[in-house]
């Protein structure tokens, strides 16, 4: 199922694309945590997540604000400390605008 | 690998999500073409795909401009309508202005 993003455009996407390194290392777990965390940030309006050969994962929020107070929250700093440290090889984050959206049916 | 754009924000990034149908249908053949010609559009910066449940197809463009014409391609505009007949149960196109970025290493 795709994420259901109830807000019209202006509205904004955080694209967050990775290489895993190898093996699990917490990662599941954490991740799962952080799922949790998210998706009760206010702000926040749904998220789409997929993993082949690179992962991408895109949350969307209603403000910069929120996007910024999710970056600082302090379990969410954890996260991102171990990510460099254990899970990612590599990991790029854009910050994005959403000017309009449309779909299908 | 990620996808390596050259060009500094601001640019551009279209979020395609998408659910598949089951079964190929020519969807692989199809993909391969439509890459292969994406990748030679004027304004084309770079692309990140994956898929598990859902599908996301992010690719980075210079300008709306660019998106705009590579939306009314002609090969492309086949492929979409092959793609709501028998590729895809649901999807989402995402028009977005990329406005920061950054990344680890």
């Amino acid at each position: 199922m795709l994420a259901k993003v109830s807000m019209k455009p202006p509205y904004y996407a955080v694209i967050f694309t990775s290489v895993r390194t190898e093996g699990d290392r917490g990662y599941e777990e954490m991740a799962t945590t952080i799922k949790k965390l998210v998706e009760q940030q206010p702000g926040f309006l749904g998220m789409d997540s997929a993993r082949s050969h690179v992962g991408i994962t895109v949350c969307y929020w209603d403000s910069l604000q929120a996007i910024e107070r999710w970056k600082k929250n302090e379990q969410h700093r954890v996260a991102q400390a171990l990510g460099r440290r254990d899970w990612y090889a590599q990991y790029r984050v854009r910050i994005c605008k959403v000017e309009a959206e449309y779909g299908w049916p």
